[in-house]
């Protein structure tokens, strides 16, 4: 099994989060300067690791393995959100770069073919998941050419400002990269609280999001009868309470359910409100569950429209995103190499959060592998793991890829 | 009995909606200049009805009847909110000027004396209830030397731009005034409701106003899993919720409670809410009620705090007004009045809201009589009463002064 260089693993990190550092965070939020600049250094790590290297026409930064036949395609992201943690994402990236060195080291791994690839905004500064989409040919030029950020600048533009405009836009190709792995770290308090140091992703959950309006009538807080009453307010807590008593009954081991926007009108404390929304939205590794969630909220709203006074209406909000499960052949090579490394030490579990993996799914099989944030912390300076767990879950990756390209090699 | 006269009362409405009009509403907040001049025109109309008029220090126009021995005291105010009614307020007024006028007109009632006021500030342009707690005694100099509006305009200088600065300020005799009725629109919407034209009032309920505060802890709406969440806004639905229900199980006939603020904090649809707050008002004629609620709702705080996760406090916010009970006497004058000229078309019911009459129960006697409010509607330029209910109303006061006047002078 290929041995990673945990020191060189965690310098690089350290390098890479130089690029728009804010303390321990960092702000790199994609194609701004300090996100070329940060590319660019990418681009010659993964030259003096022996990698072909493109950065295309989106900025998608893709080292090349020189070995011949099927490699596995390794990546995340190295964007971050306005205010980013130093390892969401970049881990992933630098876990790719270093299993490809390590492999590339041990005779007994060098024709094991990794390939390494920073997608471009996965945090959505332009749009979804821009260079993962567009690396499965997803993203049209003239996405491209609308998309700007909240502060008006076009990606486009950013594009030839960087000097990427005009490239072309590389394409997955199934044959050469039959599968992919993407590390990251947990996002949340699952490992953290169970003691576990690896996270074999099972499935990215999918995700409804819904608005529900109320649509009553406004009236004097004093003079209004109980009775004559239509108090959006009223109506919302009741069905909100419901919707959770409901969801509760029928709830999967992983299901999160979320009300976290609450609006009434006009909002004062002696005015019964007379119009009132709040966002639902719920989240779910299978889909067989997140339909019969959305069923079962639905007839809640029934019931109550049927009841009155209020008047309830749903909109869906978003993208109505579907679960993507994780391949099951790469997750045993996965949690062999996990039990391997660290044995007793690894679980099962699923990504509540979105993934580049989530799109790469769409024509290949894709595989996640987690490490726990301390405190359960993420999108904010203060996002972290301790470093064992880092140089930990790197290991498990190189020999994880050793596992799967030698299956598909006929030598596993 | 003495007969009022229904065409001068509804043109002297009519010409006093005339300041400030805006189409069916009326713009006249306190001492603006238009405030002043309907004060100038109220106080020369009831210098025509023989009154001896007064116009004290801050602002309040006071009309005393000739007639010698004990006056019933009739008034309201005619300030308006920021977008008023053209009745509220201002009825109750005029009323009082046209049952002066009545019945002095009538030799069989002349005797018989009413005294007019126009209370100001009524509205809290200014603060609570200004010129009906000067009268009583209840507004020291510095409260008035402090008084500001929402835009800054203070309500000494306005006293001074309209003369009335440095008058000695009126105040309530209790032995040449033994009580007070108020007449007023309804503001809401239960007359009309039960079909009924005359609403003798009982009392003017309590409020008591709380805001409760739900500290928990912000996350990932995606990779927080359920049991470890402590979700102010489900913290907020649940007690909200449960609020409702146990005052639904101890309310009385006219009990109305109302949340009609509730805020998330950071109010995103994919961040569980790590803060909440809402308002409770809950209002009631009878004050032991009032405090079965409040301990009611207290009650479920605590058991909420004792099981968590999040903490839940409670802040009583503006005043707490204790019910005030209307005298049974006058209640009873008013109420053979009301069955002499309405045989069947009245009842008893209680005022939902505050008014002046609150403040000067402090010290005397004091009656309300309500007319319908057409939908309902008050604090807004829609506001109306049907004419006949408006010439009925002060017909009905008519009688009752002559009643209770009449029985103060033993010829009841």
């Amino acid at each position: 099994m290929p041995r990673i260089n945990g020191q060189r693993l965690l310098d690089d990190l350290k390098t890479l989060r130089a690029y728009g550092a804010t303390g321990n965070g960092v702000v790199r939020t994609s194609l701004t300067d300090i996100d070329i600049e940060s590319r660019n250094w990418l681009a010659e790590r993964m030259k003096e690791a022996g990698l072909a290297v493109t950065i295309d026409g989106i900025g998608n930064v893709i080292g090349r393995s020189p070995a011949s036949g099927p490699a596995l395609l390794m990546g995340s992201h190295t964007d971050t959100q306005p205010e980013g943690g130093w390892l969401d994402g970049a881990m992933g990236v630098i876990y790719g770069l270093e299993v490809a060195r390590a492999l590339s080291e041990d005779p007994k791994t060098a024709g094991l073919g990794v390939d390494v690839a920073s997608w471009m905004d996965e945090e959505g500064t332009f749009g979804i998941c821009m260079g993962s989409r567009s690396f499965l040919g997803q993203v049209p030029d003239g996405e491209i050419a609308r998309a700007k950020d909240v502060d008006g600048r076009g990606m486009a533009e950013s594009l030839a400002k960087a000097g990427y405009a005009g490239r072309p836009r590389d394409r997955l190709d199934p044959k050469r990269n039959p599968g992919y792995l993407e590390a990251h770290i947990e996002q949340g308090g699952h490992l953290e609280n169970s003691g576990k140091r690896i996270g074999v992703v099972t499935a990215i959950v999918g995700i409804r999001t819904f608005r529900l309006a109320f649509e009553g009538a406004q009236n004097h807080a004093g003079t209004t009868p109980m009775p004559i009453r239509k108090d959006a307010g009223m109506a919302l807590v009741r069905l909100a309470y419901r919707i959770d008593e409901a969801f509760e009954a029928i709830k999967g081991e992983r299901t999160v359910w979320t009300m976290g926007r609450i609006a009434l009108h006009p909002g004062s404390h002696s005015i019964v409100p007379g119009f009132a929304d709040m966002f639902l939205q719920f989240r779910d590794p299978d889909e067989g569950r997140m339909e019969r969630f959305e069923a079962a909220f639905r007839a809640l709203v029934a019931e109550a429209n049927a009841a009155g006074p209020v008047a309830i209406s749903i909109e869906p909000k978003g993208e109505k995103i579907t679960p993507t499960p994780m391949d099951e052949a790469l997750q045993a090579h996965i949690a062999a190499a996990a039990e391997a490394d660290a044995p007793g030490n690894w679980i099962h579990m699923p990504s509540g959060a979105g993934h580049d993996a989530m799109i790469i799914g769409d024509e290949i099989p894709v595989s996640m592998l987690f490490v726990p944030s301390i405190g359960g912390v993420s999108h904010d300076f203060s996002e972290d793991t301790a470093e064992d767990d880092i140089i930990l879950g790197c290991q498990v990756c190189a020999d994880a890829a050793a596992r799967i390209v030698r299956g598909w090699k006929g030598g596993g």
